[in-house]
């Protein structure tokens, strides 16, 4: 399948350089035309707002493929919590408002920051992807709730990988989640094998990461989740990942628990806290952490502050961080390919294991109100909740 | 003054020695009694609890002095915040309560950690002092609400200087509060002269010694009071120790005043800021932070936890710690006497103010009942805040 797709691609490749060349054949030109009308579509908003009111579907032709730029095709982009804010108005870095660039009278933001694509063409002075290539977006804010787009090389980072290697979901989802889980895991503390880590959220996707790294690398890891009526399965399967304990919330915040985790960790220390929530959860992670520890707090779902006993920061000399991804990618890029390159080679080993995911399925003929009204069950499921599921548009 | 004070203690120290010596005179005898009976009396407490209800007056023989020990006198102790929170029981770290070493059928606590101390007397294998020296305490838990005390060498650091060069009530606040400041302003953050720093309290001990480094450094200091009736008093005085500003609690929660800020620090950077209550001041003080800013917790006064926006942490890169003195002290006694050196020399030269203290006078003729009545008025004062005047018991 995959070699097939390559070679279909690398058959498209050709054809495009024959038409520029003037050498047209009917199979080829179908080639293009199946893979792309000329036109796109994207999900949009005029103003910022509630998701589910603003969001609009937009279609609208691409321009023109120049020299330095290349044609792709969306595969698979994930909604995630920035996006959503981004909809809202509440997160820090904006997408560009658009008219005349994607044909609107009205400036309209295209959604999205994270996506796979596969290149459908080439301009003539791009030799670093050729048709049939995949890549990821190299950087945020691209807008990726979308089917086509013209994208310059610098926007793309490639997936030297096939798609039987590396699904194309697992594609879109490196570059966030998985790549913040890393990086927190290696950057606040010098964390040494059989050490402990804590984490709330941990059904989350940077919280299945984070047990996941953890396991490779030899930590042991505590894991907290909301409690619900399927626990069981979900400590089994997070358990299945690598996790070594899984505990709800309202276990934790006993004090009488503490002891029990004395017991798991044996004399060992809980140097390091993920904290993805704010409010009372964050507070019962920051009490379980070893004197000097750290808590890294990278989201804030319970959308409550952090809260922390002052006790806590002087006699236990506890510290708190926060992590943003945007920040260090938009200064690192080179060494977030190669961690991305590493997730990559740890997915197609099978060592890193696909968060669970809904679909939101786009076809080539859907209507646009289909297709409008199926993101939106999408955003719906994400607001919901979902049962940690993450909602990936997926076009088939 | 002073060298009188320590000609008459040199002449005190040959007077014992000739005692010892079998050499007594009637002169020498007296200038012994007149300093110690041989009896102390000390401010305990027989079980946690509400200071004002368990803080007692012990009157008990203290042992004789031997070959490796001193007799001191105390000048000056200090109510501190950690005082009263050991009476109460919600201190880490919590001081021995003792019988047979004090003669009470029943065990009590000495109160107190920071003093200041004459040399009345020392053993016979004692070098490093001589009668009339002055010292302090070298490490918490001494007990040093009491008049006299059998101490080790290694409980006491020399007081390099004169009673008229740093008083008793400056050499015997010196270690807590000056140092903590000290620290603060150093470990953090690399400040750089120009820079700013924040903090609330700012009219507290430590508060006033951090705008005085400050000013010493190059530092510019950005102080937080609570609103009261003289305020316009209050930043006149702390504008007189090198306060580069002084705002209230309530010009700084409006939002519109972080323009003022900006327009203050003119594009430099607010790097370092320092929390002594907890609650919605320390909110504030974190949302001035410039990015990457750190946010140090030395005090618990509002006895409300920390509280920060999710968002400070991952938009902002805002770091939060912790500064326990007693910690590094234990560890680095003679950084520790380094420091408390230098704030002796900064205090000798005049360039570090005492902060405004409340006597609890002792004298040598006072009743139990009169000294205990006059030790609960002090920390009745240190209760309901004594606009920020530390309590202090000085013994006349």
């Amino acid at each position: 399948m995959a070699a097939l797709k390559v070679f279909n691609s690398e058959k498209l490749r050709l054809c495009i350089r024959s038409v520029r060349c003037g050498v047209t054949g009917p199979g080829y030109m179908i080639g293009i035309r199946r893979d792309f009308s000329g036109k796109a579509k994207a999900i949009v908003f005029e103003t910022n707002g509630k998701p589910l009111d603003v969001l609009k579907l937009h279609t609208f032709p691409l321009p023109k493929i120049t020299d330095d730029t290349v044609l792709v095709k969306f595969l698979a982009s994930p909604i995630n919590p920035a996006d959503i804010n981004q909809v809202e108005g509440v997160y820090p870095t904006k997408p560009p408002f658009l008219s005349d660039a994607i044909s609107s009278s009205t400036p309209l933001a295209i959604g999205g920051n994270e996506g796979a694509v596969e290149i459908l063409e080439v301009g003539n002075s791009v030799t670093q992807f050729k048709a049939g290539d995949r890549a990821i977006m190299r950087h945020t804010l691209f807008g990726t709730w979308r089917t086509h787009a013209i994208a310059k090389v610098s926007d793309l980072t490639r997936v030297p990988y096939t798609s039987s290697e590396v699904t194309a979901v697992q594609a879109a989802t490196a570059s966030v989640n998985p790549t913040t889980a890393y990086k927190m895991l290696k950057d606040f503390v010098d964390v040494k094998e059989g050490d402990w880590f804590i984490q709330n959220a941990a059904n989350s996707g940077v919280g299945r990461a984070a047990i996941q790294f953890g396991h490779l690398w030899g930590l042991k890891s505590i894991n907290v989740v909301r409690d619900r009526e399927d626990i069981d399965d979900l400590k089994r399967d997070l358990e299945s990942l690598g996790a070594t304990k899984v505990v709800t919330e309202d276990e934790i915040k006993d004090k009488g628990f503490r002891n029990t985790i004395k017991e798991w960790i044996d004399g060992r220390q809980i140097k390091l806290g993920l904290n993805c929530t704010g409010g009372e959860s964050t507070t019962n992670l920051a009490r379980q952490l070893s004197p000097g520890g750290h808590l890294v707090t990278y989201g804030g779902m319970a959308r409550k502050p952090v809260t922390v006993p002052v006790s806590l920061f002087i006699f236990k000399d506890i510290h708190l961080h926060g992590y943003w991804l945007t920040r260090w990618a938009d200064a690192h890029p080179e060494e977030k390919e190669q961690i991305v390159n590493e997730i990559f080679g740890l997915s197609s080993a099978g060592k890193l294991k696909d968060v669970p995911v809904d679909e939101v399925v786009w076809t080539d003929n859907m209507s646009d109100q289909d297709r409008l009204d199926a993101f939106k069950r999408g955003v719906e499921r994400y607001i919901n909740g979902s049962g940690g599921r993450k909602q990936v548009l997926v076009h088939k």
